[in-house]
């Protein structure tokens, strides 16, 4: 597992070193390389290509798709960073994009990365069909959008201080983090040829692991340091943001995690995909990690 | 051709009503809508419009193609009024977005109606074949994103206090309200199926009506009152950013649109195509326009 997503990772870093920024007036690419490369886990882009992979999907579509979901993901994080938004200096361990290149420069460069996203999937060659195309942009458009990412960000700015319940978190947390997870997922299996069924089963897989993801990140907001989260650690409670500890508490989050973990690999197994190993470790991954 | 015009106008913006966040969460969904509906000239998607029918397109794809170059252009318009770039309080004579719904509220409203703009490219049904959907998007990301619209806004904001030569500035331009309106004419011209010499002559005609329409804003920015303008009139000036009038002065820039017009006009008739009356009256519209 770790010699698969080394390989995957160093395809993906260097589709991404040649894509992004590369046609971009100077101080705009440069911001957006900034903000994407040497750095993170890349986890949404392995998901894509270990989706893609256990349906025997399209190998340059998964690419793109991976670079796509990616640069989403980026350009969330550029514009959730500024002043405006959660205004933190520290990400990945690197001043955040606004502190170095000013809050219009930041602003921009993620606009052009959500751009970007779309421009990757939708090439005029590159043997990927033009039907697969517009599926890919589909699901990333809808899991980036006011039904998703963007939606939960929403969601997010208005409960600050307010007290949610555990169901209003979790559909929060389903739109802001889990869309794009699952979408992830989604796009690798439609780099494919899938029944109905395997789509739901790795749809729900998707479900639980997005999910699974921000109840450790929850976790992992309380437990860790900033030197290893790359981030400022403790802002969710100092900004008086509901999370899962402050509503379910550490010890029921983690028990929580535990059961989206085997909740995900329950739906795995009823995929009844025959090499469905690279998303198993990776699911392990999502729940194991400590940054 | 105001009856025209007038019956696409009411389609455009039933459209937009129906698709424009009403799926969103309350507070986005608000900020979407109040930046999209009930404004503007809908000269973008006009255009759509118009080359779709000069080229017998399919009218569903062409109806999303509109409001989805429109999304595109408000987006923009929200999060260049934000306050880190032109700091911009009034536009279409109401409040901008960042002033009714806070900067957080505006970053996000812009960056869900850009995924939104996709989303309305690829839907599931609608009867737009797929390989159609694609090359709407590959048109819309191109011409939105950092070889279009974000660059130029990029060196938009790099070339503040900066003297740019004519060619400097027509480059500037181009990318940053030329290329969507260009992009605006390629989309309505996807969604038939013409000759590349049609389609060459319809992408000439775009990008001197897209140019034209820049050198009119200069001028208007120095000739009208905010009143007309429904935006703070004198902007360019008063921030000390290169325009046509800074450049040329007033009379020649009057003469380079209306050189440019000539040039847009002579490409339609080029294009051999039967009835580009549409087309025509909208290159008069962008010459002649008082706001």
């Amino acid at each position: 597992m770790r010699a698969w997503s080394t390989e995957r990772l160093t395809r993906v870093e260097r589709a991404l070193e040649t894509w992004v920024g590369t046609d971009a007036p100077a101080g705009l690419g440069e911001a957006m390389r900034y903000a994407v490369l040497d750095g993170g886990k890349r986890l949404r882009p392995l998901l894509v290509l270990a989706a893609s992979e256990a349906v025997g999907g399209n190998e340059r579509a998964a690419l793109r798709a991976a670079c796509a979901v990616e640069l989403i993901h980026a350009y969330s994080l550029v514009h959730d960073d500024m002043p405006c938004m959660d205004n933190d200096v520290l990400r990945r361990g690197k001043p955040t994009v606004h502190v170095k290149y000013g809050e219009a420069g930041a602003l921009l460069a993620g606009d052009a990365l959500q751009a970007l996203a779309f421009e990757l999937l939708t090439p005029d060659s590159d043997n990927v069909p033009e039907a697969m195309q517009a599926r890919l942009c589909r699901l990333l458009a809808h899991a980036a959008g006011s039904a998703g990412m963007a939606g939960g960000q929403a969601i997010d700015l208005a409960s600050v201080g307010l007290k949610l319940d555990e169901n209003q978190l979790r559909h929060m947390h389903r739109l802001k983090t889990g869309a794009l997870l699952q979408g992830s997922v989604l796009m690798g299996v439609a780099c494919g040829d899938v029944s109905a069924g395997e789509r739901q089963a790795l749809s729900d897989f998707g479900a639980a692991l997005g999910l699974a993801f921000q109840v450790v990140d929850d976790i992992l907001d309380v437990t860790a340091d900033s030197a290893t989260l790359g981030k400022t650690a403790g802002k969710d409670a100092e900004q008086d943001k509901p999370t899962y500890v402050s509503i379910l508490g550490l010890e029921r989050s983690r028990a929580y995690a535990q059961e989206l973990h085997a909740q995900a690999l329950a739906a795995l197994d009823a995929s009844g995909l025959a090499d469905a190993r690279a998303l198993r470790a990776l699911a392990d991954m999502v729940v194991d990690r400590v940054n």
